[in-house]
């Protein structure tokens, strides 16, 4: 993973040497993607080299869903959002500059998520490019993590707590739809079969959540470089709230077992995917 | 313009209809992308009319601008950054619902405007889709209407009024970029060289521009649906605070004589465009 953020970097750095002096909207552009466990990233890398993709190739696709992440994290973390102050372990970029410059950064982010799958060194293929670029923003839009986000808005005025089942669906739309498409991207941009990445994909996104609901309870706020303990402050029904502490580690280490076993068709090839579902439930951060 | 504008209406419909009932950020989009003058998308549907595509293929790509700005305009009218409490005569989204649903509805309007790009349907050559993507995340982002965004705000603070160079360059990229690429992709959808469009709609922006200042100054709030003289009281530069009103008035009729001039290529089959230059200027609103 570390070898994976490298490369993720070394490529954002390339494209922010190439917008150059913009003013503070690009400064806090490069700010705001910067650091991170990048999963979503390394996860591209790993399925792109499972289908023999070259990472030279790969690292755009990889770069680019790191800017859509990032891009979600500086919305969510507005004022009229989750109202946050601190996102891994420095100001938020509406604390550190202004509001309007965070909107600003968050709308240019997804511009260049988008802008980086169009990219020809990515693959000289265009029909390859518009499936990775359909993909993702049907993952992204209003049929993905902003619909999860907006159920998310909409649960907390409900009056209600959500139900397993909703939270599930909820959590598939808000986390899981991003971690899934670049799980599949290296069989995207191989023009192959996706199937057991998406097998893989949605229970080690289920996996992730119901980990970080176990650490917004057990977690120190100075390892996770965020607030915590968020969601009990809010009486937002999470995992923990719904299955007990136990009964969600159990539930996550169940769901890293079937992630594991999708990962069957690639036999020993796939192990650095299979220790990564592992490392999800076992993070401190 | 009416019927470009009921087939862009047309073809918003079919998509919120087929995203269906997702809650209020759903209904939200459709609501920010209903109305306007539909000048971006009719440019689209004019320039593909000229180089003999398909108005059922350039929908796409005209909806898909309109998306674009409407986003533009949903998150500028937030309270952090222009303030505006009506917009097209109607509640502003931050007003009719909240901040938190405004920030979801501009960011999945952008990637909306992105995936409608992506549709076979509009271009069965995947390298034409790519092309009109990359040009409109280049048009859109921190290289294009996002850095002119930027350029304002810096303006604002920055303590001088720009000059006319500055405020040239600022339009440029804050409004042109956008209407640039409208009337170019016509030409990228065929792949025929936009450069005669390039000069018509890089004149016809910036024609475009110093009539919104003008309107500003002598409009009519109601007519125009939105706040007004918000530069004045701002104390900002505008065209018309730089050149008169009267020079400013010279320099739009010398624009849209440029804009009509670029047209020559395309004979008498260009005089809808020719039409819609001398509009931008003589319009109301």
């Amino acid at each position: 993973m570390a070898l994976a953020a490298n490369r993720i970097q070394a490529r954002l750095d390339a494209e922010f040497a190439r917008i150059g002096d913009q003013g503070p909207v690009a400064e806090a552009m490069a700010f705001a993607s910067r650091g991170g466990k990048r999963l979503r990233g390394f996860l591209v890398l790993e399925s792109a080299r499972l289908h023999g993709v070259d990472p030279a190739q790969a690292e755009y696709a990889a770069a680019s869903v790191e800017c859509l992440h990032a891009y979600s994290l500086v919305h969510d973390d507005l004022p009229c959002m989750d109202d946050d102050d601190l996102r891994r372990g420095l100001p938020t970029v509406h604390r550190k500059w202004d509001e309007g410059i965070a909107v600003l950064v968050g709308d240019a982010l997804q511009t260049l998520a988008f802008e980086l799958l169009t990219r020809p060194e990515m693959a000289a293929d265009p029909a390859r490019r518009v499936d990775l670029l359909a993909s993702l923003a049907e993952a992204s839009g209003i049929e993905g993590m902003v619909l999860g986000q907006a159920q998310d808005i909409a649960a907390e005025t409900a009056g209600r707590a959500l139900t397993l089942e909703e939270i599930t669906a909820l959590q598939a739309n808000k986390t899981g739809a991003l971690i899934r498409w670049s799980a599949e991207a290296g069989a995207r941009l191989a023009g192959a079969d996706p199937a057991a990445l998406t097998r893989y994909s949605t229970a080690l996104g289920l996996a992730f959540q119901i980990a970080d609901d176990i650490l917004d309870v057990e977690g120190d706020a100075e390892a996770a470089g965020k607030r915590l303990r968020k969601d009990e402050a809010a009486g937002k029904a999470t995992f923990v709230s719904l299955l007990g502490l136990e009964g969600a580690r159990n539930r996550a280490r169940t769901l890293v077992e079937d992630a594991e076993t999708a990962l069957a068709p690639y036999g020993a090839q796939a192990e650095t995917l299979r220790e990564a579902a592992r490392f999800v439930i076992s993070r401190r951060h």
